[in-house]
């Protein structure tokens, strides 16, 4: 029997892998990873350069789901078919006898895609997970400013949510990061207004790779980049 | 002109480590580290093995602080003194010419002791910060349960806090960090059991480390390890 590993890769610069996920990867006789149709893969991008000549790629394809709304019972099903179909696949092929390293964005386990998989697979195969360094830890450090001193709280929010769900959370912590920022980049906006602080928010893109920038979210204009846009509010705790 | 590196080691396994702090640790001339009076230094410690035989150490011992209230404030001014005194070692170093590594235990913006030798001197010499695995990726990957799905919000409090804020914070996120558990575990079992969340809890100590324990809360005893025990609660969001 294989295993399969769900390797994160961690924020995009490839030189921020761990050790393990370097030598897993570059070790790989198979890889996974999911990618959107037509697209060469984000996860896959980072490993280019490093993989064996022989190695064997599995692009899991996610299903167009553009025409679908997201609330729509009908989104959820097409996903959920899609994993099962994918999971089976990498499961047959574990059952006879390879190993599968899953490529995995920023940390598997925090709002990964690879968890829809760890789910259908780990009653049956065995299943290894690699911890990596976060979108955000790489936001924060590209901001040249410390996230959270003392006791302060960090609440992690996606631009998805709702205006006054934003503004609550928004208010009650000290530090804030906003993941999937993207298109809801006004409403953001809006709710730390709401909440009292927009004046030291940051808008981080594309944090660790070529692409990184990192503003004061008051000179950042009104457009952020669709993918690994990430606002940040820093913690203001005690410090000796 | 010499650099300082703020360097992340990560959880503690030296393979979680990224690709470049492994690089910048085993080239160093010069390691820093935060160490207590008479301890050998837990950052210290990840790195043991790996480091040149001609590598220059500076162990930067705590004050003993323990007769200090940490309400006192000679309990900040203290601090404060000694990390001004271990900044200007470094930066007389670094101007002399020398590049340091300084060895930070998990990611050093987040809640990290290196943010008080950064905030003094990155206005006089070059210093860069490697981002890396935290102590909470480590600890929820140990527990096998992804920590967030969909739209749920993550908040990190610390064991530190008064039983009303942990309660406040604990009833409205979806997944919970705690950190610095150590002797607040009961105080933060209560905080659970008002926030109706106690039964979904998991106890990590020692997350990738050789003594690693992830257990159910509800298992776990009276007791936790003073260093690097976190309480987690995973997140329930959406999942196709």
């Amino acid at each position: 029997m294989g295993s399969v590993y769900g390797v994160g890769l961690g924020p995009g610069d490839p030189e921020l892998m761990s050790v393990r996920a370097d030598r897993l990867v570059r070790g790989a006789g198979h890889i996974a990873f999911f990618r959107k149709s037509g697209r060469p893969g984000r996860s896959r991008a980072i490993v280019d350069g490093i993989l064996r000549h022989d190695v064997v790629e599995i692009a899991m394809e996610y299903p167009v789901t553009t025409e679908i709304p997201l609330d729509d019972p009908a989104y959820a099903d097409c996903l959920s078919a899609f994993y099962e179909q994918v999971a089976g696949q990498l499961r047959k092929l574990a059952e006879s006898g390879e190993d599968i390293v899953v490529l995995c964005e920023g940390d598997p386990f925090f709002y990964g895609s690879f968890m829809h998989l760890y789910t259908r697979l780990k009653d049956h195969v065995p299943v290894e997970v690699i911890p990596a360094i976060t979108g955000m830890s790489a936001a924060w450090t590209a901001t040249g400013i410390p996230i959270t001193w003392g006791d302060d709280v960090l609440s992690v929010l996606l631009g998805t949510m709702s205006e006054d769900d934003l503004v609550r959370h928004m208010a009650a912590a000290d530090a804030i990061i906003v993941m999937k920022v993207g298109r809801n980049l006004s409403k953001v906006r809006r709710a730390l207004e709401a909440a009292g602080k927009v004046d030291r928010a940051w808008l981080v893109e594309c944090a660790s790779m070529l692409e990184e920038r990192a503003v004061p979210l008051a000179e950042a204009g009104d457009r952020a980049s669709p993918y690994f846009s990430i606002v940040i509010v820093h913690g203001q705790g005690r410090r000796p």
